[in-house]
């Protein structure tokens, strides 16, 4: 049987606990929801206001040169780059994950260009609604169509008719995780290209998107890499591809010499191609700090030992969860092979999984819930304690033991999460 | 003649003198680039740090809810509605101008599908680049062409082969101020809808999108919205067109119930259905900031008044300049014309403009330069003061007296501005 102090006794071994430290979280809480908006890294409010007196308020317009502040794309991408298995130049800070597929899904239609025979986006019916959306969106636009199949049937699925492959690694519902490297593979046999969205795995799961042959990946700022609410997302392009891709939002900073000025477009080598507008230099900075707060456990194992400790949390959650009495009822939905699934475990209640997230944020434990019975416990490994785990669940039982989610009262409302 | 004391007692009888103070503005700097970065409110600081550390660091992803953050895009919306003559619910901020452009250039091609007869989309060959880069993009991809005319033959260039116009209401280079309402029923006329961008009039000239009659309109926050480097821009939707129009974009904020998590895209009700990712709220507190800076001139006769200083400054600036001897050879590019320039006066210097603009800089006075030989001052009515003006043309006239445009050591690098 698991007890608290064995949990508390993983903590003092554990040699990441130190990376907790980085972060500002609030007492009397027990944050499992970094995989919706990761925690405040503490560096951000002096770094924001360095930014917000010094830069702008001081050095105003020439902070674009002074501060950095046009380099600060590419700067904040190398970073997440070294995350992701990428090559500095690689991999670019813009706009937000939706509009970075937009694009990337577009570039990989247009180098389908003259595959007559290829008509068909695939992708998982119980992939994120936006990326559907967007997919839909692009797909429609070049006459083909968006071919939506279940998580397991994609391998499968492929063929000749496939112009591309859109998929999510990590499902936001169950945590399931692709094989990225078999599923690349998979559709580049076929002659089909490869947009992976790593919104749930970027800085949590070891990515690598040139060992995997990738053609593109895009991901958002907010969740494992601590961004702050709506950072920017990034976007990747292949070097095969950067030099000879296209997209439509061809905006100035994607411009191979913006202040210039030329009335004509002539995109910039590689991935910068892939940026549009201005960038927003406040969420950089925000975005930068989170992104170090991953890179800071380089000097204890990197990537590598927060998978580790990503799987000894889940494991850990998993188990306990099966400890609970059989008449709650609770089923764990997130797959039980550590290798399949991120750094997320998802509860299915079977009815009232809304009321249960909501009395357990009353007592303190935020997770989130998603539609129609998933209650999502994410655990980003850099500030998630062992001990948080087991108190998590401790609290799941009281909640139910107590009838709590039937109580309008332990309710707060938090539909957005 | 102008004295240097007649400008001062125009600043103490000057109502709008105290809006100044909203502003946190350096020590022995003329800042005379709002058009291109509009000055730091001494408010962003504080309610950055309360977004900060109290809705992220405290509260974390339940701030989407109590902190009203998935309400920001609407509610500073509405704010910049305010400004340029729109109503509740019909602007929304979102995305960068670029992006915004985007969507609604594609939605009003959308809107024009089976004029057949209509093949081309109509803008000014000296439009911000930017501009004209997507709505080439966007021409292209709906098999149209782009034409490009004189700022001047505009109207003169419309009939029923145009299907939309696209135009900057004022001019990055010139400050040339276009006549909305009168383009605007032109195009109308002929059957073509018009797309305006309000980059450098919203917040400084006052604009009336319904009584224009207008179609859509984007505009960017980061110039005289003062929302900060790379401030969300927004975008405006006629009612007329808002229910009907589409829009290529399709991310989950968008949909009519992002939250439900449905597989199918439903646009939202109105000009929502225009934004896309999830909303960057550190960048939008910044940007909310900004525009009650402009909000707070409504009791000393809001944007009216506004203007009228605008037009104040920019007459002084140029007969001041007027006043400079022939021998430095400088021309007013801006119309001298109050009606038709915004709050910007451009000023040629026959070879050296970068020189100095870069003299000027070093000096302490913050203008910019755009290729090929325009040295800008924008004129910022909320902080910029008669005296200001009258100052940097003395500066203007020491660094071409003293040939200090000449020397490198008086130049910064500040390429980007």
């Amino acid at each position: 049987v698991i007890t608290r102090e064995s949990c508390l006794e993983r903590d003092r071994v554990d040699p990441l606990a130190g990376l907790r430290e980085q972060f500002a979280l609030p007492d009397g809480v027990i944050y499992l929801d970094g995989n919706s908006l990761g925690a405040l890294p503490r560096s951000v409010d002096a770094r924001l206001r360095d930014a917000v007196t010094e830069d702008w308020g001081r050095d105003l317009v020439l902070s674009w040169n002074t501060a950095g502040w046009i380099e600060m794309p590419q700067v904040v991408g190398d970073k997440i780059a070294r995350l992701v298995g990428a090559g500095p130049g690689e991999l670019m800070v813009t706009d937000s994950t939706s509009i970075n597929l937009y694009k990337v899904l577009t570039a990989a239609l247009r180098l389908q260009v003259g595959a007559t025979r290829r008509t068909t986006v695939l992708s998982e019916r119980d992939n994120f609604p936006t990326d559907l959306y967007i997919a839909a969106s692009v797909a429609r636009s070049h006459g083909m169509d968006l071919r939506l199949v279940d998580g397991d049937d994609v391998e499968q699925s492929l063929d000749e008719s496939v112009a591309a492959v859109m998929l999510t690694q990590v499902n936001y519902r169950t945590g399931r995780l692709h094989d990225m490297d078999a599923i690349t593979s998979a559709a580049h046999r076929v002659g089909a290209l490869v947009v992976w969205d790593l919104a749930h795995s970027a800085g949590v799961v070891p990515v690598d998107l040139i060992a995997a042959d990738a053609d593109f990946a895009i991901g958002c700022g907010y969740k494992y890499l601590n961004g702050g609410p709506g950072a920017p997302a990034f976007v990747w392009v292949h070097p095969r591809h950067a030099a000879v891709a296209s997209q439509p939002l061809s905006g100035w900073m994607g411009h191979d010499d913006p202040f210039a000025f030329m009335t004509e477009y002539r995109p910039a080598a590689g991935t910068a191609r892939f940026q549009c507008g201005t960038p927003p230099i406040l969420s950089l900075v925000a975005l930068e700090c989170g992104v170090d707060t991953v890179l800071a456990a380089d000097p204890v194992g990197g990537m590598h030992a927060l998978r580790a400790k990503s799987v000894a949390l889940t494991t850990l959650l998993i188990e306990l969860v099966d400890q609970l009495d059989d008449e709650f009822a609770l089923t764990v939905a997130t797959p039980r092979d550590p290798g399949r699934r991120g750094s997320q475990v998802s509860i299915l209640h079977p009815s009232h999984g809304y009321e249960v997230k909501e009395a357990l944020i009353a007592r303190g434990v935020i997770g989130d819930f998603r539609q129609p019975d998933i209650i999502r416990f994410g655990l980003p490994p850099l500030y998630t304690r062992f001990v948080d785990v087991y108190d998590a669940v401790q609290h799941v039982r009281g909640v139910l033991e107590l009838g709590e989610w039937r109580d309008e009262r332990h309710r707060v409302r938090a539909r957005v999460t």
